[in-house]
């Protein structure tokens, strides 16, 4: 009978008991070698199929196995296709092993195999990314970024958002300016004659056409790639990435913060229930501290906190820390002010709220104080920004001023202030960079790293 | 206390009972006016606020609400607070109503609204893409979209899929060549002083990206835009669609349509059980036939059938039917062919498997015959082809020479030829447009119509 290792190990775990697995039973597994060594009479390989992070032991003897020589010879990479029965060890560091009775060489792998039973670096990798994800670094991350992705889905789902997929090419590049693709189909620039008859573009955010659909059915979200054409080559920064935008009707900036604060904390626990094996590889050899577990424990165990930006720009500078960036009310923070306000002031998760009008978008409410608006940043310890949401400008006037004084071409989005004109209600939502949750709840420390194939400037080649 | 009309429904119809939503229960709902009627002493508003298909309707008595004389002037498009007593109405079409205390204007709406009570055509609402999701139409469609796409989610995760993202950008366009939309920061063509240092372009498929993610995960899918810069003005075809694409590693092309047949009856299940009313209005009011419902039923209860091409081929001559484009082996059928297969020759859903490889892709699995592959196309009734799949050709010589023959740059698939230098294994897996499956479940003829914002040539307004 053919098995997944991981139905194997949720059965010999209790998680999934399956009454057909017990000691003795006879099973065929298929996968790959990722190791392989052997002496004249026993040999033993540790076979990985890619349905969990752990392997398989499979156990061979001389005189049970027909073809035992050429199995010894069986290189790291090769498929098999393993029969033989199932050996329960309590007790053991591995809870089961499979003592083979055949070997079959499925796929061979010679030497020129680039991966190699040692550690290469994240570098070298990167290079071959379509191998990558047969290393355990990347089979954990890989596998978090899925649970991740789908966890979402279903908390969505769960409270009732609807899944809205925006545009990916856009006519509207409001928001982006001068950090946009151009999609085209002509190589003259002449975008009047081009496929579109405009000149379109790759969205940098789904948020202006989630908007509509947020007051139509109340509660939605998108999730999508977006672009950036960003010359800068940061371990932060990736051309193309995935972003979630939920929007909400009838919602203001507090109801917001407890979507975020909900929904992330919704996320972390899937991934600790469902990838334990990762997270455990991941703190012990990723994370720089070895502090991911506990972590991220932490973060679904506290109560965000709440700190106004001018609160926080009050603390900062009682604080008498020298900043390489000096502080004052008006600026924007950087990643050294708001990892001492997170991890100094507030000690934990904090929503930080009500920033300063001109250093936000224009789409975002002003607050009666006519200086501040009613945006928040969600910090977390170690990294920083996380997440970024604000109440949206629902009164036509206002937000007709304020494009106005951004000098902004109101044509193009006449149907955006539609949505102010016609049944306009109190709504909010916000942006959360997927790859930057995955780089916080991996513990990896490059985004190159989270992405299957990471597009930056020059690096194309997959 | 605040709610949802759905919440309500839900408790009403004994879906989720809350012994709070009892009969006279004071409740408060946020919505917007559908429709407004009302005579000297007592008015009815037909109140939706996204949360489901149905509105609520709410009662308001001259002599009970203050504003009696504004609130009857409310047009279609406000939006309003209300607050009042839930009024259970067993028996009645509505199964409850609210007999208002209190109604609050939120945003006003004016008479240039463009939708009013009447039924607007679809061409004309597909210019006001930002407000049709307001009308029973598009609210069912786009609900529909968005448990059609969650709930593949659940498919696969629950079967053990591994979720990858494969890039939109890409500098492989060796599957749709001449297709591509081209994606650059200049304007002058010049792709080697371009953003990535060479010439990039939108993705046609993930598969060839994803294929490597299933010889490490084993089971894995990828989901996500792809474009197709073809100038052609069909209802069937966008510039711009999702595709689902599933990867198998251990997996023939058996086992390939298993997990096809699974998917689309588990995905038709959870339509039927979560969107009963969205169906009912599209099989009334959108369906030609008005046999959405029965057509979608009979496809959960059938066993799809299998037939060769060759079969197929077979049965079509011996038909007698004259057909547009006459048959002979070696041809691609036409829709005309699809339809006569799926509804004359099989009754049912019906794969059709085994075609010339000369109509069919290069990675694709020859037959021990020689001149057939091992690949499959769902049809199914009224529409034709649904899915395509295939298992793929696992053989590096075979894959080798296949493109050698087809005059493939080989240089650029190199790491693709790499999957089966390295451990290669027997893999199947299969491509599902989302927007032809939606077409399918809610009986839209245009496919501009279950797209949030179609992209097609020369349109790009929004």
């Amino acid at each position: 009978m053919k098995y997944l290792i991981d139905e194997i190990y949720k059965s010999v775990r209790g998680l999934v008991p399956n009454a057909e697995l017990c000691d003795g039973a006879e099973v065929e597994l298929e996968g790959w070698v990722r190791t392989n060594r052997s002496s004249n009479k026993i040999g033993f390989i540790a076979l990985n199929d890619g349905s969990c992070f752990q392997n398989c032991q499979i156990v061979y003897e001389e005189d049970k196995v027909a073809n035992y020589a050429d199995v010894a010879k069986f290189l790291t990479g090769c498929s098999v296709k393993v029969s033989g029965k199932l050996i329960i060890t309590e007790g053991a560091k591995q809870p089961f092993e499979v003592n083979a009775a055949e070997i079959e060489l499925l796929g061979d792998c010679d030497a020129s195999y680039p991966l190699q039973k040692k550690r290469h670096g994240l570098e070298f990798l990167r290079e071959i990314p379509h191998l990558r994800p047969r290393t355990n670094t990347f089979m954990a991350v890989f596998k978090i970024r899925s649970v991740v992705s789908q966890s979402l889905h279903e908390f969505f789902r769960q409270n009732g958002f609807v899944y809205i997929h925006t545009p990916i090419i856009t006519g509207n590049d409001a928001e982006g300016a001068g950090e946009c693709f151009t999609v085209t189909t002509r190589e003259d620039g002449n975008y009047r004659e081009d496929f579109f008859g405009k000149h379109a573009c790759l969205t940098v955010s789904g948020q202006l056409h989630v908007e509509p659909f947020a007051l139509s059915f109340g509660k939605v979200y998108t999730f999508g790639p977006t672009f950036r054409a960003e010359n800068s080559n940061t371990p932060y920064h990736a051309s193309e990435f995935w972003m979630i935008e939920p929007e909400m009707a009838f919602c203001d900036l507090k109801g917001d913060m407890a979507v975020m604060e909900a929904m992330l904390k919704y996320v972390i626990n899937d991934v600790m229930k469902s990838c334990p094996d990762e997270l455990e590889f991941l703190n012990n050899f990723v994370a720089e501290k070895h502090d991911l577990i506990s972590k991220l424990e932490s973060v679904v165990n506290s109560d965000f906190k709440v700190i106004t930006y001018t609160e926080a720009v009050d603390e900062l500078i009682k604080s008498g820390e020298k900043f390489e960036n000096p502080v004052s009310w008006g600026m924007d923070f950087n990643k050294e002010h708001e990892v001492y306000i997170c991890e100094k002031i507030a000690k934990g998760p904090v929503f930080l709220i009500d920033f300063p009008k001109d250093i936000k978008a224009f789409y975002m409410k002003l607050n009666p104080d006519g200086k501040t608006v009613a945006a928040c940043d969600l910090l977390v310890p170690g990294v920083g920004e996380l997440i970024g949401g604000s109440q949206r400008e629902e009164n036509f006037e206002l937000l007709d001023r304020r494009m106005d004084e951004l000098k902004m071409e109101k044509e193009t989005l006449d149907w955006y202030l539609d949505l102010r004109r016609y049944g306009g209600v109190i709504h909010s939502g916000f942006g959360l960079g997927l790859e930057r949750l995955l780089m916080y709840v991996t513990g990896v420390a490059n985004i190159r790293d989270v992405q299957a194939y990471s597009r930056t400037p020059k690096n194309l080649k997959f």
